[in-house]
């Protein structure tokens, strides 16, 4: 009925009725001038919810969480290449993440574009790094067909940052038409052949592991695998930062491979097949002097069972069935929880309190570097939550996450678990919680550093840095106060300082709703570390089970 | 000496002496780890002045800034393509600046590429926009010559934007020597013709008018533009945002373009000439549907007198010469300031107090939008002073110009006059005037709105925009606390509502070293207006002088 609506014009009315018709309903935005018609246009179409930011970033990281939560993409409006410049780096993480974006970028008019205007730029350029799928829509006659191949770009699979760059005369023009979205085909099945090497490959009685990425990490493909390891005795893997896992008491228990590449190699050492379900193969995040890149063991088989674009489930339940582990109970973590944690407040203590407190159904968005080790632990055992984690590595991306992850689920709360530097690249998504009143928690991480730096600064072997290179990790002088940030930004805010004093503030925070932000001072735990770095690390990092910590303390301890 | 030093040897430590040697002292930073070791060489290199900051926007902005007052470029470090990418709307606004920046930006170590780790990406893409020249370094052997190259595109003339990627490897590697730079030849002198033909539209007895950009709005170019305008009537525009422009009393008082296309179109209404001197040729900002995008009346002839690449002052020199205007005593601004403003603030109250107070040798940013409509007019008698403006027109450019611009003038107070709106993208800035202890004032139009888009929705003509349409342009539910956010990064921090309390806070600030926010709260001069909106814009728009303002007033009001 819709296509064929008269009163459907001009460009960006068009454009708007095919996305929402399309099931794009939320459109995270930051316009400009050239994007005024499509703002104009949101009075005719009120099933798009167009959410205001204050910085592009929020609105791109926003529409990643939105994803990675909906299962479907959000909008997002920016303004000209520089906009779409702001918004980059929390669009290279959903790149990474593998998350369906739609980009509509606001571009001056066709006619206007060869004066070199201040605003001109290359918007393709911009965007050709994060986006699979790059169009300058040239009339408002084949916009709408524009927007639905954007839309059929970006949700791949796998997902992908599809970017429709929208003159201001395409979007002002007469002519448009609001096109249906034609239904698309399922994602290909793996081949029987892959299905049967993985199959052999766990049959033969080696040392095997999966490692789990993408849709692979999430019910119903996860319990499958854990009945494959069951099974087989094979043990998982998950990549070191999945883009949605679901976890918590019920679901089967992963292990994360570790950050550091030191420790991944260890987790890794003693498997000579690794099967690649959705994941990349593993390897260190930064190179260091003379060290591997490659995390596997020398002579390790890398096999992939599925890939990202593939139907990641019906592999897995193929698989499943083939190692005679369809029907088979998995593994499954039990209840558990830490006490309420006291005392001095630590990044342990914050990490406790989260699994002391954590609600059922809740998403947690991991940004906490440093501070976060032990929070896989804490909380492996409480209720069914999702985490969601820096897939790209630019920081900067948990506060918008848990923007977007709230609006797609409205009734879940969300924590958001960030490190203090991180959370100054896009501290604007506060406002915006605030403004939709969204129930999301943001716990930071107050060491006063760029903790992870003092710590990288030893893994590259770095000589003879003293107190000016230190400087450069030091959030000290002046201390930032989030307590006053936040309130500036219109979400209530409260400092900790104990572990009785955060666990009570979390727990009101997590009975009221709207936004809350809560200011754990915490010491920085690799502060002064040198050389005592490793072993130090040990019983914590990324939640490793006990008895691949004692490995590694065997092996790595002076 | 330093070329032959043994003691320097890693990459890192060789491109810090190089840099150094060659005059490029000052490096905004906000590293990673792939950076660690030009971090770690810091130690080494103490006439490096490193100041970090918390966003890669406020370092590409204060390297820009740095440049405007120092005119030598600094470096900025950036981590990978996501930290080049948070630089980009500023790098963008430095290019349209001609402004010359060298970005330093690390990378993966070499071998480590090829496994498109998290953090990959095609940082020489994301360079290109904003670059005029890129490179990544090869070798440690190569890497100094390579720094001066991009030091040399940098600087130009005109300056530039010059990106040197620095894989990680290449900083760690040894075998590095520091160069030494060989001087350049001076910008080219402008032929002959140029000027000849300059002078004969000058003498031809029709309407000329000048419209001066880059080097031609500072000393002593400035200067003998007057002294030609004084001697054939000519009359002297600047370009809409300048660069830099030198004004004040006893400086030759110069009417800006507007912004508004309606307006500037008329300013430029009468003349048959215009001579072009380091700008480029007048068109409006956007494209509005139904208007044409050039400024100029039909039939006016242009002319270049000198391009930016070239030598303007001399250019100006000698075509002073030619029309005999070599010795004129040019007619220069008088002192002049307006009262002290009473009552209820507005922010033309604000821009009178800035007047009446402004300091000998300040330094003015200006990103204040609607609310720096009076700056001009009440400001042109103030104490000479430099205005540093939006050259790229991406928002989020004040507040880190202004620090780059007092790390580069250490004597010299700073205003940063910015729109609320604008502030919140590089909000940041604030902690590093706080760390660094820079006399910058900021001052926040806190009118709670896009206020420019109200009037961009009118201009574009876009109809059935009702309350969801301006609501993206409400900054009111939550406000923004101002006072909180800055002192959230340790600025000492007030509100002012009256015209009274801001003058006081502003008297305080200027008399008070260390940096001062100062959240002056304004009514949004724009909001509801419709169809009455050009009239009410005409007495006061850019600073209009009176004569036109009424010839303005004659042809638009209704």
């Amino acid at each position: 009925m819709t296509t064929e609506d008269p009163t459907v014009s001009n460009g960006a009315r068009a454009l708007l009725r095919t996305l929402t018709d399309a099931g794009v309903t939320v459109c995270f935005t930051n316009p400009g001038t050239s994007e005024m018609h499509f703002v104009a246009a949101l009075d005719a179409e009120p099933s798009m919810r167009a959410v205001l930011t204050l910085f592009e970033g929020v609105a791109t990281g926003a529409a990643d969480g939105y994803a990675r939560m909906a299962d479907r993409p959000a909008a997002t409006l920016l303004h000209l290449g520089c906009g779409l410049g702001n918004g980059l780096a929390n669009l290279h993480n959903a790149r990474k993440a593998r998350v369906p974006v739609l980009n509509i970028v606001g571009d001056h008019a066709t006619t206007h574009a060869r004066y070199d205007t201040p605003l001109q730029s290359d918007i393709a350029t911009v965007a050709r790094n994060v986006s699979a799928w790059i169009r300058t829509a040239s009339s408002p006659a084949q916009l709408c067909d524009d927007a639905l191949d954007a839309l059929d770009a970006a949700l791949g699979p796998p997902g992908q940052v599809a970017t429709l760059i929208l003159p201001a005369d395409v979007a002002w023009g007469e002519g448009a038409q609001p096109r249906a979205r034609k239904p698309k085909p399922s994602p290909s099945r793996v081949t029987e052949s892959f299905i049967d090497a993985a199959a052999q490959a766990l049959r033969r009685g080696r040392r095997t592991a999966l490692l789990l990425g993408g849709r692979a990490l999430r019910a119903p493909a996860l319990l499958d695998a854990a009945r494959i390891a069951q099974q087989t005795g094979a043990r998982l893997f998950a990549e070191v930062f999945p883009t949605r896992l679901q976890r918590g008491a019920g679901l089967p228990a992963v292990e994360r491979l570790a950050y550091l590449a030191e420790f991944a190699t260890l987790q890794l050492a003693e498997f000579d097949d690794l099967i690649l379900v959705d994941a990349r193969p593993p390897v260190s995040f930064f190179a260091y002097p003379g060290k591997p890149s490659e995390l596997i063991a020398p002579g390790c088989t890398m096999h992939t069972l599925a890939a990202p674009e593939q139907d990641v489930d019906d592999a897995l339940r193929r698989l499943a069935r083939c190692v005679d582990a369809e029907t088979l109970q998995p593994a499954l973590q039990g209840a558990w929880r830490p006490p309420r944690p006291r005392g001095r407040l630590s990044a342990e203590k914050v990490c406790k309190a989260v699994g002391h407190l954590l609600p059922d159904d809740a998403i947690v968005v991991d940004e906490a570097q440093t501070s976060g080790v032990m929070l896989p632990h804490y909380t492996a055992g409480a209720p069914q939550h999702d985490l969601l984690a820096l897939t790209g590595g630019a920081i900067g991306q948990g506060l918008p996450l848990a923007v977007g992850a709230a609006i797609a689920c409205p009734q879940r709360p969300v924590l958001a678990l960030v490190g203090d530097g991180a959370a100054m690249y896009t501290l604007q998504a506060l406002w915006t919680m605030a403004r939709e009143q969204l129930h999301v928690i943001a716990v930071v991480f107050d060491n006063r550093a760029y903790a992870i730096l003092n710590v990288e600064l030893q893994r590259v072997g770095a000589r003879g840095a003293g107190s000016r290179a230190r400087a450069q990790f030091e959030l000290t002088a002046p201390p930032l106060d989030f307590v006053q940030l936040a309130r500036g930004m219109g979400v209530p805010a409260e400092r900790a300082t104990t572990g009785e004093a955060f666990t009570a503030a979390l727990e009101h925070a997590l009975a009221t709703p709207g936004p809350h932000l809560i200011d754990a001072v915490v010491p920085n735990a690799f502060s002064g570390l040198r050389l005592r770095l490793l072993p130090h690390l040990l019983s914590s990092l990324n939640g490793l089970p006990r008895p691949l910590a004692q490995a590694v303390k065997r092996r790595v301890a002076p």
